[in-house]
């Protein structure tokens, strides 16, 4: 194995160059990951072309992409859960274990929290990361390399329909058809929603969730959401736009749940009585929480179909078209980096 | 319409007699239902052997069948919530609604439930019955009459997987393949089970198991539970053969939850060193609440297949052959008994 | 006994007067009672001063008032719960009892609800009252009728505790310390708080909030709350004061719960940013379900103290003294009507 | 601070010495402790008399003890949670943090535990600890060493309340009054019981009940518990008396939890029955998770007294006397072990 690696480096705003690196060393409990596949996020794009996200500024240069999958080629000391060459998909964020969100089982709140592209930590465009053993997690071989990698955006979509508590027989709407929201989709239906209807104001991404097992898709530049004769019991935010989120709550029936995916500013006016009047939760996600298990089975099994969003795959020379692919075909959902290309 | 009606009568132990019966009337907030189908089950044929159910005793003649489908073709006064001609799956059992129970929303436990073909209660195996419109649950055109009917035991199946909390990604033991055990499967597949491992001692039955979906059959005269290499986090007893349980629930994994819905006898030995080392949580199922909105839509969206459990047919003057059919026909599932044939 | 009442009858904006009408029969299920206490509520002021309360308006007269204790003195067929004699505390909303929110335990956010006092159902402000006997709830001799009205208040704090899922341990902030706030208090003391930080912009509020429990009060007339030392983990919101609840939501810690019992207005600005990132759950109560059971056990243990909220007493004839006290007299908390004095 | 430290070491079945040994060095992350109180327990008896506790076997000297209070003396690397002085509470098991159950909050759970005087781990019969910084836990200076060695068994009473999801209002029945049945006790009043009734054989441990706030006690060798007029909605079982689990078992109403904290032995016949018409959750405590800062709230607050359990008070020279105080005074609830007397 070469000491080296090639690495995909932003030094600032829209600076994208490729590096050599050297291999980094696996710590105690840690092993060596080899990446084959890593998926392009919003996130990525935002920090590429604004170089921060609120409080988080890339203040030196910084390796983007949290989306990983790969093979275990090292082992640090005491790791033992893996064999060399198990293909394992990466969660990409490691919690410190024991302040007190993580003994309650809510590591994704942990303040400590060590997460891949999130400056000042270097993420996976580049050919080896090292990675805490228990948050690599296998994956069968029937599963591709890039399947295994979108394991990170189904865990959001996973953790949105546990937060939304759906169950079998849920009415569920979700706003925005992006990547995640086609996530979010999937993961309503394996979790037993019976109607899942999903809105966008583009007719392409409309017609992939109809693709994907939407029951009905409205496109909401030519049918206003409040005239939508859907009353759901649970709404999953994903478009991240302020202005419509208010009009998606009012449709929300009697207890139901509100899940804002989407981040749509830090100053939301929200249609309180309504929220007050029928007993609505609203919540938001941050991150995930012991989803790799669950999304990795329902991948496996069939329920989600990963590889239909994969729509472009770059090099890692090609780490700037991946991030703006979207501006340029309408049509991208997921581009993925393949580092070993 | 006719003011009568053809009724089976259960008089005593195996004597059925068809009777003619006035049509019932409905009360206030009923509907008047011609049955179209109704399943049988095993507490029917319980009663037919033995004329009692424990505590229940057959003391005057009784109508067995509380597994029915039909249409409304009467409405009580103040009842408005279906058209005459809606077809209709009907929640066997009206509780009094005003007790702490009701309140609570666990009606399946009110003391004062008048639950059909329960004595003194009748049931359906007769040509037109009542019931309070709440309790009639309109099924889709596309649902066949004898799936309306089983709507009641993927009840039973969908209440014990709400106990057990399957979720994606749950690993599930089922041990027993009769019908109640198939609806259990095929429910907690819906709630997104991705391991289903199912057991009995008859391989026309694990068969069945195999093609509704569980991943997985052990035919233990043939091979020892305690032996398979499977750790489920939920148990789903549907054998009521006590000798059993114990070494089932002795599989489940730390934290599992264990759902007891054969009915196995009073006093049973169980293994509490293993309960409370692992904090199994073991519970049981009576009846059933809310279940059938639920069940309605997995039937209706093909996520569970009830017509496939339909393996017998008979008409009201047959009830006696559809009792006792599985003594003759180890093939036999859930004979259905039609009214109107 | 007489067959007219005096009943206090609002005719219209600030026009309140006293007229006899027949006593009320009661009907099936349901009991008489002659109302001993009743407390006055917020929306009792609101409707005696604008007429209305967002879409309920009174278009013809009513009689207020909700809160009501009584004695059991007649009984419908089949009311066979209570004995005559039977001192009770009355549950003032009765739900349909049989929609899906009632059947799922969820009658508060029932449809058909008829609610005390709320137009065009007439409430307590009167000598005698029908209700149905499930809704009438005994108490202990140990309690006075006042005490016994106050059950109503003191059942939205309850409800707002299990909103919030409080429990032994909590850090509560409860923001405004009217009669709900102190109520909300004494309910959180009950369910196992061990911080209870108050806030009001009164003096004497404050101090009484410290009497009842809290451990620390905060005058934010003089002492921003941004500048409190004090992370919750549950803000009870009470004062329905709009500018303020953005800046109580920001002090909520990790996976905290908001409950939004006071009425703010239908569109507010919230903090979205603070709600997703900390994984925040916000909600609102509106009324209350199963409670009254818990409240009247905390009241007659001693863990509530009701008594201490009631600083003015009034005849029926006196109920507009009643309903504008609190404007002439600041160290009103919670006036009380008795009918019988 | 001297390099040796007295330790009490069992070295067989009741064969206790007291030794000389090195006082351990802290790792990384830990805090050295200087131990100020101990209490005993009935794991530490049965290990004195019996060598072993089911598969846990005394193979090599060990030295018992698990429930500690102290002083931080000294920090490992990186261990900068406590200041040198500060007054903890220790929590006796630690996780490994990183396996499954960890991560799901359940740490309790973990395969990987080390805990406190469970072969072959040592325990705290000793002058010094050493702990991992995170399971050291400040207490306040209003709290005594000995309530502060006692917020173990306090953990184990709140872990139990919390099972059973006691609330106010709960009606629970304790079975047995032993040291764990009163802090259960006292950990379901904390959680707002209104009524708990507490059975037991002797009559000076349900008068210690009663003090300690029982609303009835019941001395089952003069009343049978059958005939007892009490219907509870939890059973928290402590006496591990196997042949009265079943009768106790029968007592408890619809929807009711069981939770069995005494170790009856690990076949038991039970009530199955009753659990299933009655849907009663039956579960066990192992342990306990996420404990310790209610507990110290609770005790910190007055909720709780744990002083009132301390009866007997012994040197580290004396832990024999400690251990068998109780065979000798049967008024004895909690022996507990002073290392600097």
């Amino acid at each position: 194995m070469s000491t080296n690696m090639r690495t995909s480096v932003l030094r600032g705003v829209k600076d994208l160059v490729l590096e050599e690196r050297p291999v980094p060393t696996p710590k105690p409990h840690e092993v060596l990951i080899k990446v084959t596949a890593v998926g392009t996020c919003g996130s990525d794009v935002h920090y590429y072309e604004h170089g921060r996200i609120g409080d988080f500024v890339v203040e030196k240069p910084i390796v983007l992409g949290h989306e990983p999958s790969g093979v275990v080629v090292g082992r640090g000391r005491g790791a033992t859960k893996h064999e060399l060459g198990q293909r394992v998909s990466l969660e990409p964020g490691v919690p410190c274990l024991h302040c007190v969100q993580c003994r309650l089982g809510r590591y994704n709140l942990c303040p400590g929290m060590v997460f891949f592209a999130t400056p000042p930590v270097d993420g996976a465009f580049c050919e080896y990361v090292t990675l805490h053993e228990e948050f690599a997690h296998a994956v069968p071989d029937s599963m591709s390399d890039e399947a295994a990698a979108l394991i990170e955006p189904l865990s959001v979509g996973v953790w949105s329909s546990r937060k939304a508590r759906i169950a079998p027989g849920s009415r569920v709407l979700i706003t925005g058809a992006g990547p995640i929201g086609l996530v979010a989709l999937q993961a309503a239906k394996a979790f037993g929603a019976t109607e899942v209807v999903v809105t966008d104001v583009r007719q392409h991404r409309l017609a992939v969730a109809s693709e994907l097992g939407a029951t009905a898709t409205v496109d909401v530049t030519a049918e206003p959401l409040a005239g939508v004769d859907f009353e759901p019991d649970v709404l999953i935010e994903c478009s991240g736009f302020a202005p419509a989120i208010g009009e998606a709550i009012r449709k929300v029936g009697r207890a139901g749940r509100v899940v804002l995916v989407g981040m749509g500013g830090d100053e939301i006016p929200l249609p309180l009585g309504h929220v007050q009047t029928r007993e609505l939760e609203v919540t938001g996600t941050f991150r995930y929480a012991n989803t790799w298990p669950t999304a990795i089975a329902l991948a496996a099994s069939g329920e989600v179909d990963l590889d239909r969003l994969v729509t472009h795959r770059f090099g890692l020379a090609q780490v700037e078209d991946a991030l703006t692919i979207a501006q340029r075909d309408e049509t991208a959902i997921k581009p993925v980096v393949l580092p070993g290309s």
